[in-house]
């Protein structure tokens, strides 16, 4: 069995059983292994040579994502291929994101490393004066979930001592968790937003300039998702007006380009896509590669199936 | 009864018996109240009018401040009347300022943020490649909690849904808690160290070039507590040599001296003493005031003291 894998960090972490071969994905276009002999594809997130190779990989049985979107990836498989992504393996990660990034918001941290940058004590924060909003308290806010899967329960657990109240939607509606149609009424009720909805046609778009409209002045809009569950206008917006703060880790396009009013846009705090970039989640995707191969060789159903 | 209250945010939250008046301490010398009529003082922090308007206020019973610190008025007071601070009221605020610094240095929040005014996507952090180390896990990390009183329970219960192994150290050993003696041994064993400890004359300079040595390669120390708990040339030093990581909220002396080296050493965060500055924080001392005053009229014991 030959596995055709990105060179992603902590491969070092996979372990594979006896006699299965593996080739790297280069970074560019180069040199390709027998593609024909490809069964399992770890593929570089949103590499144009891997969709490129998928047509000559006749005997590919699975496509084993090491995030835990693969929307860029599921159209262009064949439909007898499985294709499984990586969720849960880095809920710890992510969920730690979203609580500094909410926390670094709340407590004005952007604001006072630019002071620190500019060697200025104090007296920064609200023009010249210390007085509120010096900085937020996270206790006593109310954090919407949008999007409350595993990685929502992380960040949920995690955020539980702070003495928030939680709103939740998902799509499927469930004891305490409200339907993606009562969106309009819950976002007027956060202080926090947090999107981590996955990326589908239903959901595209779904954080429209209404809802965004309708978020409380100040409040906070976080996205550890996918940028085109937003309107990215309508957010580059409410941004330069004033009107709301962000903390984003996706856009869309990636990279954001050069020029995009975004990149200026006050109260914002933007990272490139590594919400989910750390040494422990990278091992756990490649220990999940490895499982999803014994799973293969054994004739064991495989885990984390999105589609076959 | 009269009370010289500094003009400190959320002082509307103060609700004070009938007959009792309010003077405000002016942010600059200026005009005083009969300071012979003066029976409580919540003075601004390090106010110098304050202390030497002190000698004046022949009727002062109680001293209340709205920090948990109150070392640099205590040797000033008269044995007679009773200082008491504010334990309790900012737990929440500077835990959340502990843990946000933590998941900020952790995830390389200020890099991205200089990335950011750069308006430059990802290959920032390692130097042009997308390498470890590109973002820490606060997961599997262990804190070491220096000072753990209130304010260091409040941490540790936001901290333990993240998967963390706790070492305490406090002035008096008890369960899982050590002595200051055990600091040697239990430093090199922490990834984050969080400094709490209030500053006495035993706890001044208790970080010293030894123990600051002795931390990890690249492990976090993060100062909620006083400057002057900190042998800060060492600190620096050990910063600018590029050993260790640092967020700080307090210095020695405060405002940091323009062109001090600790402004512009690496890996810091520095943020200008307002870990405790919130709202919520400042309406519960607010709220303490009221509720101290009460108990002076009602001849009821007072709560926090630190010294009569």
């Amino acid at each position: 069995m030959l596995i055709w894998a990105a060179d992603r960090p902590e491969r070092e972490a996979l372990v594979l059983p006896a006699g299965v071969e593996i080739a790297t994905v280069p970074d560019r276009p180069g040199e390709h292994p027998d593609l024909t002999r490809v069964e399992v594809l770890v593929p570089p997130y949103k590499s144009r040579q891997v969709l490129d190779a998928l047509t000559g990989m006749s005997r590919l049985r699975l496509v084993q994502a090491l995030e835990s979107g693969v929307e860029w990836l599921l159209p262009h498989v064949p439909d007898a291929v499985s294709v499984c992504n990586s969720r849960g393996a880095h809920d710890a990660a992510v969920a730690e994101w979203v609580v500094g990034v909410v926390l670094a918001i709340q407590r004005r941290l952007p604001e006072h490393l630019d002071a620190q940058r500019r060697e200025q004590w104090r007296d920064v924060v609200a023009g010249g004066e210390w007085r509120p909003p010096y900085a937020g308290d996270l206790e006593g806010s109310t954090v919407l979930i949008v999007g409350h899967g595993s990685i929502g329960a992380a960040v949920e657990r995690r955020l539980q001592p702070f003495g928030v109240v939680f709103l939740r939607v998902a799509r499927r509606e469930r004891e305490g968790v409200e339907p993606v149609s009562a969106l309009s009424e819950l976002v007027p009720a956060a202080d926090v937003l947090v999107l981590l909805a996955p990326l589908t046609a239903a959901t595209t778009g779904m954080i429209d300039a209404d809802l965004l409209g309708a978020m409380r002045p100040g409040a906070l809009f976080v996205n550890a998702g996918r940028g085109a569950l937003v309107d990215q206008a309508a957010l580059t917006e409410a941004l330069h007006e004033g009107r709301i703060r962000a903390a984003i880790d996706v856009t869309d396009p990636e990279p954001l380009p050069a020029g995009d009013r975004l990149w200026s846009a006050p109260n914002l705090l933007l990272t490139p896509h590594m919400a989910g970039d750390t040494p422990r989640r990278y091992r756990r995707s490649w220990q999940l590669v490895g499982e999803q191969v014994a799973r293969l060789l054994d004739g064991r159903p495989l885990v984390n199936v999105i589609a076959r």
